[in-house]
């Protein structure tokens, strides 16, 4: 998989990159980062990229030829390629993303991020290579960049070869719709705190269903949209059952927010 | 504003705000942003902070004693303050960062991000910051640096001083619950590709008008669920429901999605 980021700040990306599970992707060989300066593409001869928006109003709009030329030469680098490359502009207007996008993105060979700043960048730019949007969420920021480094740490988890084969049968889990169980490590007892006894056990199946069962107390506690998709079985289901009933008893009401 | 963040990638953190607007934010004394190595705190001979989860699994569970004493020197460095500090946990289970949470945050005066890492923290260290949790979205990051980062980067924006007068101002619009308006700046005619002609009016009313109708546009088209909350005057609402009515015509169903 590659990653070409078109952006005014590539050391920003390729810092970010070079650490942690992608900086091991990357000198792995699995997936392959290229920050391009837009900077470096355009004809103004004072280096600039951006000017006044026409209209008026605050802030400055990158323009449009620089973007062109940036696009045009990274289409150059990848090349003739069987798959088209996925062309995406991070911006709050775009489709939400998460982890179902990320295993659609994972599938590509070859992905460019436009990675544009608050005040926008010409519209003609995102006409030309036809970008689709991205957001990450509700929210403003200065560019495009985390987000985009954001989405290359989540594809790149996703790509065989990058986690090892135990991690990524992990991340499996969170396909279950459910949260992730509380964990422990050593010391057992820390200031007083213990760890739950059931976990010192050593017995496989009476951890995992208590690992599931804290699962769905979560799930339904913190984030009780996802729990009418979770997979469960039917002991599981019957367990569920149970808590949304406890928790609708009267005499409850006041536990519930 | 003084954002400390606890993690075992500090120079991931450094270098990433030291871009862009928090870069400069933190040059002009605006703000200021701590990473505080976790690995430091440790009283393991080798420097570890991490071990294997009790009960088996994958991954590696972050430990609990480096991060309990990497959050009291944190606590000891911000002394004794009027206001206790925001300590806010980086994970999927959270309460879902927006805007709004930002405008929130944006009034603390100090804020502690502790930035676990996949495969888990042991749940005691959680239990003793009473750490809020937060999250960028459903989907699986390999560590907490990433949001982190974008969280300043957010709340950085709203803090005094930060962005220009005329940018914050900007930021505004986003509140009207509507997208942005494109944006186009020069050359006015690229490749053929034209800027609209109302743009090169002068007349500030109608480019208003124009931007405010495209925001509206773009809005139901591409965020129709958040047009109700849109803060409209009576001729906007008047267009907005011709709009939709339009759109529900028989004869335009193919164009529906």
């Amino acid at each position: 998989m590659n990653f070409y980021v078109m952006t005014l700040f590539p050391e920003m990306i390729m810092h970010g990159v070079s650490e942690s599970i992608t900086g091991r992707a990357i000198k792995k060989g699995a997936i392959n980062v290229k920050a391009i300066n837009i900077r470096d593409y355009t004809t103004e001869k004072h280096g600039k990229t951006d000017d006044y928006p026409f209209g008026g109003g605050a802030g400055m709009v990158m323009q449009v030829q620089p973007i062109d030329d940036c696009y045009t030469a990274v289409l150059e680098m990848i090349g003739d390629t069987a798959k088209k490359p996925k062309v995406l502009y991070m911006s709050p207007q775009g489709r939400r993303f998460d982890q179902k996008m990320a295993e659609e993105l994972a599938l590509e060979d070859n992905i460019i991020f436009l990675c544009g700043h608050y005040e926008g960048v010409d519209e003609r730019a995102l006409e030309i290579m036809k970008a689709e949007e991205v957001s990450l969420g509700d929210f403003v920021l200065t560019g495009g960049e985390y987000p985009a480094m954001v989405m290359i740490d989540c594809i790149s988890r996703l790509i065989p070869g990058v986690l090892g084969k135990k991690a990524s049968a992990e991340i499996e889990s969170f396909h279950d719709n459910l949260l992730e169980y509380p964990q422990y490590s050593r010391p057992e007892d820390y200031k007083g705190m213990k760890v739950p006894e059931i976990l010192l056990s050593g017995h496989h199946a009476n951890v995992e269903k208590w690992r599931r069962e804290q699962s769905i107390i979560r799930t339904l506690k913190k984030r009780p949209d996802l729990i009418a998709d979770a997979v469960l079985n039917k002991k599981e289901q019957k367990f569920l059952n149970e808590l949304i009933k406890a928790e609708n008893k009267p005499g409850n009401e006041s536990e519930k927010e």
